[in-house]
């Protein structure tokens, strides 16, 4: 069975699609915590950070370098903004796909939940 | 001016250092928020997020990695584990030397902060 992101990505599920590039996509988070939440997403079909292997380094990078540009596009390069990474029920992971949270537009407190 | 982190890794200023890789090392945060708190640094003085190009993105998931390794090593990848960026004052970036927070051993919020 494909993933919940992995249908959004084919276009089987609505979603408001941010970006994409030949190895990612960016979504709209559906319940956001900020005024900017944005989900990135590999195409990979890797459940989650424990899944990860040496292969996927250079991945993870450009989801980053993703996160990075949308959050230039959306004005948030100055006064800045989150990335998170949940891993698994003590995190809250919902979407057993690896996924990156975007979050801005707002000051964050700490600790991060 | 070397950053703070780059005068610990040189063992100028005292830190518990838990990992050491050719490009990155991991030391306990000193004001921890879960039980496990360690910091991800890439030895590379890169200033934040917004600072990274298309030539970091293998050492940022290298970055990422490390932090799985780590939280392994420390029994959580069951559980889970939440990983974050924080970019800017926005975030509570304290350091301008990225660094990736490995939060661990609790249940966390939703949002982030």
């Amino acid at each position: 069975m494909p993933t919940l992101f992995s249908r959004i990505a084919a276009g089987e599920i609505p979603a408001t699609i941010v970006a994409r590039t030949s190895d990612c996509f960016a979504i709209e988070d559906i319940n956001p915590q900020a005024p900017v939440h944005v989900l990135i997403v590999p195409l990979k079909e890797i459940p989650s950070v424990n899944s990860l292997t040496a292969e996927d380094e250079s991945l993870v990078g450009k989801m980053v370098l993703l996160a990075r540009e949308i959050a230039a596009q959306r004005g948030l390069q100055e006064g800045g903004y989150r990335l998170v990474f949940n891993c698994g029920p003590d995190a809250g992971q919902t979407v057993d796909h690896l996924h990156l949270h975007l979050l801005g537009g707002r000051s964050f407190g700490w600790p991060p939940g």
